[in-house]
């Protein structure tokens, strides 16, 4: 029995708030429960300077938590002066997962930062923040597309995340920060819409699984991003 | 004439959404126009090193625009390992305003930090701050009330904080981005209820301003002020 | 009355020693009683990165505090490693007031640099280094207009700082480190010579004050930076 | 055809120098064919201020290259000021996986470091960290065992880690450079002896793999663990 | 031939004005020339925390460089965020060099931090720094006897520092630094007072030196030194 | 009687590995005694900024201790964000001395960095590092040289460094650690083939020495020096 009441294979609610915020040339307000994550599209006419004069674009992404989006305040990483290795490892997966359905020569010589601010905090953070980054990235690309800056659609495919777990010895699809914080095991998947896999990142915490676990986790993975491709598709209708 | 079409001496909407985040113990994102702040405040039994023992309370402010609250994207400053003068000042400025309505011995030993972070800025971000903060202490404050923790209010008064300037050689009230930077001189009061004032800290751009012109300013916000301080009253209800 | 002995109206001895340190394009020691200033100018043939190309100048401060300048040792911001949001504050200040009476296009394409560090502190470090900061500003423009570099003055007139606060209740003017530590408000006002006002930075410490407070603070203010006036007018005559 | 002529589920020779350094409790120089890294395990009798007084012990990974390791040299962490992305997941992931192959409250209140810094880089340096950790680690409990410090053996299992990837469309399994900076997919399998998954990290590089992919990566990782507890085995006998 | 006319064996001429600010315990304005440097001793009840409870005192040394105290404007290492290898280097030297001249048992458990900040350099500031601190810790310690807080005098003898360097193929007393920026080797000694050798730091630039050049040198600091050391024991009469 | 049983005279046993990493232009483990340091040379075809143009090269030294390499461990400098105050030192002397040796104008524009990896410490960590660097240099001015890159040879002579001190009131050469942490006296000598002298740096701890006293640590120094000579020669045959 889960705590908030799920079935093993039930997802949270899914809402995607688009234009957010009116600067970014792309954003939504994703809520998966209650996480929400804040993503922006922002579009730079340059690349960094390791990928100048090769007429290819860039994709990255930022992530944050509001000292307060969790139970109890965290402190504030620029007051601290350095980054977490958490943070680097969310962004740097990020930027990573976007990448995987971006032709980036088809972008052109221009960089899009997707900034994904976590408002609230309640488990699968950076799910939410990769699924809602591609509204944003859609949403800017379109932008760009209408306004012929872009010939050809860089974008492949929609790509989306869930986090799946063993709670109490049971797989279940996305974990809330009650099942988070005493999964016994832990994977969040990235995956691309038509079956394939972008990123598997697994972790057994107290307990480990094995092969069929895997397997498991992993399908129920295909049900949670088949419900996000869904929200995804309306939201940038 | 101003851009916006106000009047020389009208506010833009001013609207308190209370509650916006449920970790917070109080918490409200407040908008003055397009400019939008999250505002939480956070308790924490305990108190700074420098002040332990000593049966009072601290009351603290921290300031952050996300990255992309701006027309253009500003880098993070948390990657740049480092925060601006900019943005110092502004939560200095914050916690200094707050404790000003505060008796903090009253609040018995505890700190609340108050977390102002702009989700989208169009001028008057770090007014819009102090007085959103007031609403999230003052949700804080009774909430240690109503459990008992606290047995006389330490909140003395409201605060409120508004802009105005001298644009193209007129006084105006609660100047938007596009006012703001082209303003000849630049003023952020912070006033309390009834009419002390708590600090002012008036910036000559480009032109300067004599006695008279800032007692006009002053009287400005003395009208923009009572409108926030109506709001908060109704917010916190 | 006043732990000095002064009237509410007396400044203390202001002295400036220019020549102080051989080796910048302008100097002086500045003291205003006990608290002495070493201002320097420093005049570089090139601008910071963002505005290059564009024929016009710069004018920045930096400040700093000697460890010991104070009554007991506050440790080395270089070896901490990043300066306080009191130090950031305070250097923004002075850039921005000699700003408000330079002529920037008339500088050229050059940046002036006014170094500010107290060597020894007794209330009012800051608007020492302001009133400091314009003579070694006007020494170094004076050698660049002797070198035929400059044609016309950018300095448009004399700036000055003083501090006033309300101690035990009465307003006074140029506090001493003894009256600052324990005024009920306190307020650094920078003026220009003819009555116009640069900046005013007024913060209720403990108390608050009205309308006809600031007012009475801004009528001594003038009274001081009056004298400050005639005595950079002789140091540089 | 793999570069190095290896058939596609054929490691490279491993080795496991024992007490190659003399100071630590544990150590040992691990080597996948010219990957070479330097683990070493030291013990303190205290545990980070966090877990202190619950009576269990804490297990940490640090990881660096030296910064001609590579085949460029790379600058130097240490003079950077902070250490990248990729060193912090990389070292989170070492202490992840040691702790799960530790009881910690078998180890009492003390702390085991386990530093890996490579000497050479030819892929796959994070497994043989992992790796060469578990040597260093059994090493140090065995002293501390014997010295009897600790009465039950907190050390439950073997634990080994190997890279697989896509290469040029197959599977194969332990990369070596040449093979990692072109291959389509890249998985780095943490396994426990008997059959146990302790961590999967599996990310596209250009291509995608589906479930079928994954799986076969994995049974590969079998393979190659199965040589390092052999191994691994042999150095501690 | 020297630059400034001096004869080989020649220094500068040293001034030494005690009490230059009021808050030290301890301080003083040195010059060697148009070197000059405020040294200030601050006494502090408190040792660091590794020297905590073993009734011993502690003595160290920092030193800065105003920006401005060059012939061209130098960055401000608090601005930077870090001290230079040079600045830490010469802070150890001065902390090293005055410890050998205390018995830090005799001191109590308390810690004095000498001060040295270069208000003008023309080479020797390092010397001049060393050598001032001692008159710097020399009044402290005094105060410190005065009001009883000390029995017996932990100061054991005069210690004074000098540079020394072959110019031009010829060895010559305290460089200035047009001697400085060209010398062929140049050599930093710390004598005690009474013939012993606190220091050597002799550093070959362009050419080298052998045996008999270094014992030529130390002959020069021999001079050198007695000169200071008189003008020590007259400042601190 | 020395602890290690040596004569006064007597260095520890020398042994030059070269070829240690393959990746290097030129590398060597250099051994005095239990003392490993690994010394890489890394060519790179650019200068530092500030020597671009000049068609001069440059030499330049890095220095660090692995955690884990001393009797306790250390925590790393790249996770604390900076390098000590010695660290810096010590680079300092590596790349001065190793200038000291090399005709940069010979060597073209480029750059060669010396890595110096301490893998086990036992007294001697600089002097070890100064004369396993001067090998791996050799190597890669030989590989330069053999490619035609380089026409005359840079490397004008052999250095080598080692440390002497007095021990118990006796001059020793080469003190090992139990030796270093108790001497009165400790003196690093650099020295060049042929009689030159590149770098004294002796420190009095505890007792002071005299002019005699430093002579007959330089003696010992050439008895030292003149071995690693020989095996330095050996090594690059």
């Amino acid at each position: 029995m889960r705590p908030s009441g799920r079935a093993a294979d039930e997802m949270r609610a899914i809402t995607i708030e688009t234009g957010f915020t009116k600067h970014a040339e792309g954003s939504c307000l994703i809520s998966f429960g209650d996480t929400r994550v804040l993503c922006t599209a922002s579009v730079e006419e340059r690349v960094p300077p390791w990928m100048r004069g090769k007429g290819s674009g860039w994709v990255t992404g930022e992530y944050s938590m509001l000292p307060r989006a969790t139970h109890t305040r965290g402190s504030r990483e620029a007051a601290k002066g350095k980054q977490s290795g958490r943070t680097q490892e969310i962004q740097r997966l990020i930027g990573r997962s976007l990448r995987a359905v971006c032709d980036l020569n088809k972008l052109g010589e221009r960089q899009i930062t997707l900034d994904c601010d976590v408002l609230q905090a309640d488990g699968g953070t950076r799910t939410a923040s990769i699924s809602g980054a591609w509204v944003a990235l859609r949403m800017a690309v379109n932008k760009l597309m209408e306004a012929d800056a872009i010939k050809h659609d860089p974008i492949t495919a929609k790509i989306a995340a869930i986090s799946c777990g063993i709670y109490q010895g049971n797989p279940v699809l996305d974990l809330d920060y009650d099942e988070d914080s005493s999964a016994d095991a832990d994977a969040n998947f990235v995956l691309i819409e038509g079956g394939q896999i972008a990123e598997v990142q697994a972790t057994a915490e107290g307990a480990t699984y094995d092969e069929e676990g895997l397997l498991r986790l992993l399908r129920l993975a295909n049900i949670g991003c088949g419900q996000i491709f869904t929200a995804q598709g309306t939201a940038v209708k």
